[in-house]
């Protein structure tokens, strides 16, 4: 046994509670250890010196440096204790919270074994319900549609179908969304997200000067409440951008720091650095966007008030929390607390582009814009840094990150408004395109297309990745639009989005499998090694060499 | 480099804000890899693709398998990002949250760098200032000193000086303690811990059936203010006994509900598991003390007001929580919040005896009682499991489970009311008792001596560690107290307590290098490697040979 792979960690994601009677456990040793077998030894806290019971736990994710084993258990007594015992031929190797060894003391490992003393309800993070079969679409509000031609459109200076720059305006609205909720229903759409849609001057409107109105570019409370009522009456949900780590310098409370200095009942709002000149914490380096202070309470409370306002007064089923890593984790506790009072199946997805753990133990939010996802992807197919063996073992190197509750409502995505669109990173190559979006839908998680993803459009980095959508194009049938419906479809079957995944390599390939369906992802040109179940899709038409990322869907018999 | 043996997680004890401006790193890697240099690259988030700073890592800690790399970093941009470079001959390593790699693409690092992505003031963990230098001794009411001699004594069934069985009261009170002040004060204590000291039938009293009052047989709340103020007159602090995992079958509201079942309003208080028979979770296996359902928010409150009530009325200083470790961290989290808001100087003690980072990580507790500390010392001086090399392995191990912040606040013992005393593990040897306290005053954190300690008490399992103070002999001066004397005077020199500590083994020696101070511990009855500053302290004296534990503690020069 290599000792120093060897990892666990009680009350982690490594250990948690998935109900209120279940605990799934997770060891790490290394990959190329192969023990005969391992256990985990458990009981109730008060009797265990005594009293035993014994799990086998299976191998089931590969990494590059790690295997890891797990078990889930269903538990008579809540204060669980436990010890692994790992057979390695005629020897037994303990693994406690004192490390490995040769033998264990029970009667002292009340001082030593591992534990979850008890499970207390209030604790265990709950998944949002919808999300297991959740299709996402993501849309920049002023580039996806004009619905309301009647309104002023003298602040629009982009012709829709232009190249935009970063201050162009081209017109999109919260009607015009509604408009199209058609469309995404065709697509099988079943939740669309949002970038901010209040009050702001910018186009992208990440710089808020009132949260409690909608931007009147972009339509009225009116617009929002229709747009909410239609999707919700087409089984949609909605997600809006919660702006919270900053505003714009035009938020009334911000103005009366510029104006009153010290003497401003706002000066805590904000992290003033020096009062002559004023200089303050912002976002980046955008000082029109100042950072709110989110150790001050009253800013917390301020924050949440809204929160819940656009829950309780229209029904949204979730926030993307902007620039979520920057924010206080006691106010991200608060947040959670309040908005599930209000909404206990209201999403909260950060935006926390790193490893983000921390934000994920339940207090917090329930998942992430997984951006660790789409690196792996783009190393795969964009940057050649990966074939099939390194990205099988990065995606599941992704999934040991977080519990598997916290996995299942991840937000799995190729491509955002603030990257390059995946199809200008694989150089306009749609197999390659089709071949990543098939793997989204197969990881655990949802999976969320950014708009005109499916109509092959193209960008590079922001503002090239917000052009207009080319819906005068749109009615053109194309591969990429028929992959989607094919895999949203295969996403709303119950055997799949409630299966578990497995992803492995067989050294030219990537393979998932999940709930009776097999995605095969071949590195090269090889043939794909179909294993003769039903084909569901494939990007290899013609017996055409696709060099990498040629796949096949297939269900299994 | 073995890779395996690389750890690193942001956001966490290896990374951690210890002031508004300040990141505390450690990198964990093989205790058998010796690279040539290990520095942390670091910036600004927005600017890390430009501008980076190097900072030089010290190997600082060793256990049995790893070695901890840490350094101190003082930022001028608080949105913290970094990667760790590791140099080994003409090769460089990267480690970054993709692992190591032999090159890092800078300008994707927002994909994969480490970061603390900005230090929120609220999220930092402030130390309890006093902790720094107290030297604490826990108090079992009961046993300590009976100073209300007026009293109804028809209640006491033990006499003073016998052994006692589980049922016995002695007749101990908080009077007793108040008189025994100026003892205390002699030894050089400066904090005391009190079992629990509110009505209850028990001697023991962690079955409380009001919160709000003084148990009677220990006094009257009279009696604690005048205990209170005259420790603060004397500069002592006092720490109670918080027992909010369950409360006595007596509790006014458990017997509503044992009264009235589910018509009870008191009913979703306790874990009902069965109505009839009434059954419900409880401590242990003991059903007369129901176990408080602290999911429920109405006994959040009502517990979090009994906390607050002590403070804002009694000025205590602290609260150990008795079984914390079966209760809510929504709980905890909601109680530090309310305990810091009425006084932030009041120190959290978890009762936790397992690794209890989960609850220590700035939302929950400030400290636990250090067990494994205690564990580790039964290991070397009592049950023969621990040589020089393993009994400072495991120190350094125990203190890498935290940060810096929570060690310098742990509470360091080496028995209670709930173990064996030390000196009886040790068949009455003082020579080895006397080490292990020499070792609790050089550890990070604070010592507590459990009463009688000095005074060479024995005992062993509860009830037997819970006998009568002998103060008929304790005016015979005896070598432990001088030594206990002796190390509280250490541990009050500013240049002691504000040290940080290094411990390591020469191969038969332990070693604890302290603010210009050195102890030195054999394994066995080897001379001690005194390296020539000026003496202190020891226990080996007349060139006597002691087995296992013969000290110094030198001033170095």
């Amino acid at each position: 046994m290599n000792e120093n792979a060897i990892l666990h960690m009680p009350e982690s994601k490594f250990c948690y509670a998935s109900d209120e009677n279940v605990i799934c456990l997770r060891l790490r040793i290394s990959r190329y250890d192969f023990p005969d077998g391992i256990r985990v030894i458990y009981g109730g806290k008060y009797s265990y010196a005594t009293v035993r019971e014994y799990a086998v736990m299976q191998r089931q994710f590969e990494d590059r440096l790690f295997a890891y084993y797990t078990v889930t258990l269903k538990l008579s007594d809540l204060r669980f204790v436990y010890v692994f015992e790992i057979s390695c031929g005629d020897k037994v190797y303990y693994y406690s919270e004192d490390g490995l060894s040769e033998k264990f003391d029970f009667e002292l490992s009340y001082y030593n074994c591992f534990q979850y003393a008890y499970i207390n309800k209030c604790d265990i993070m709950k998944p949002v319900g919808w999300m297991k079969t959740a299709a996402f679409y993501q849309i920049f509000v002023d580039r996806f549609n004009m619905g309301n031609t009647q309104k002023d459109k003298s602040y629009i200076n982009l012709k829709w179908g232009d190249i935009p720059d970063p201050k162009s305006f081209a017109g999109g609205d919260i009607k015009g969304i509604t408009q199209k909720l058609p469309y995404l229903c065709g697509l099988g759409i079943n939740a669309i997200y949002l970038t901010p849609i209040f009050s702001s001057i910018s186009n992208h409107k990440y710089d808020i000067s009132d949260y409690y109105e909608i931007d009147s570019n972009f339509g009225s409370k009116e617009d929002l409440k229709e747009l909410i009522d239609s999707a919700h009456a087409n089984g949609m949900k909605v997600v809006l951008d919660a702006v919270f780590n900053h505003c714009s310098e035009r938020l009334s409370q911000f103005r009366d720091v510029v104006k009153n200095g010290r003497k401003s009942k706002y000066y805590d709002w904000f992290i003033i650095t020096n009062d002559e000149p004023l200089e303050y914490e912002c976002f980046a380096s955008c000082i029109y966007m100042p950072k709110f202070n989110t150790s001050n309470p009253e800013v917390c409370n301020y924050l949440i008030d809204i929160a819940v306002y656009w829950i309780k007064e229209f029904g949204i089923d979730g926030w993307r929390l902007d620039v979520s890593d920057e924010v206080s984790h006691e106010f991200w506790r608060q947040f959670r607390k309040a908005v599930k009072s209000v909404n206990p199946d209201c999403v909260l997805i950060g935006e926390n582009w790193h490893d983000a753990n921390v934000y994920l133990r339940g207090d917090q939010f329930d998942s992430i814009m997984n951006y660790a996802f789409t690196k792996a992807c783009l190393d795969f197919y964009a940057f050649g840094e990966f074939n099939a063996v390194k990205l099988a073992d990065k995606l599941n190197e992704i999934l040991m990150r977080n519990t598997d509750t916290v996995n299942n409502m991840m937000l799995n995505l190729l491509d955002t408004h603030d990257t390059h669109r995946f199809l200008t990173r694989v150089s306009g190559n749609k197999d390659k395109l089709m071949s990543a979006i098939a793997l989204t839908y197969f990881f655990p998680g949802a999976p969320c297309i950014y708009y005109g993803t499916e109509n092959a459009m193209e960008g590079g980095y922001d503002p090239d990745c917000r052009r207009t959508f080319d819906w005068a194009n749109e009615y053109k049938e194309n591969t990429v639009k028929t992959l989607v419906k094919t895999m949203i479809s295969l996403r709303l079957l119950t055997e799949f989005a409630l299966s578990p995944v497995m992803i492995y390599s067989d050294g030219i390939s990537v393979v998932a499998e999940r709930g009776g369906y097999k995605l095969i992802i071949n590195e090269s040109g090889q043939d794909i090694n179909y294993s003769s179940g039903s084909l569901i899709t494939s990007n290899k038409f013609n017996n055409s060499v696709i060099e990498t990322g040629g796949f096949l869907v297939e269900k299994l018999k």
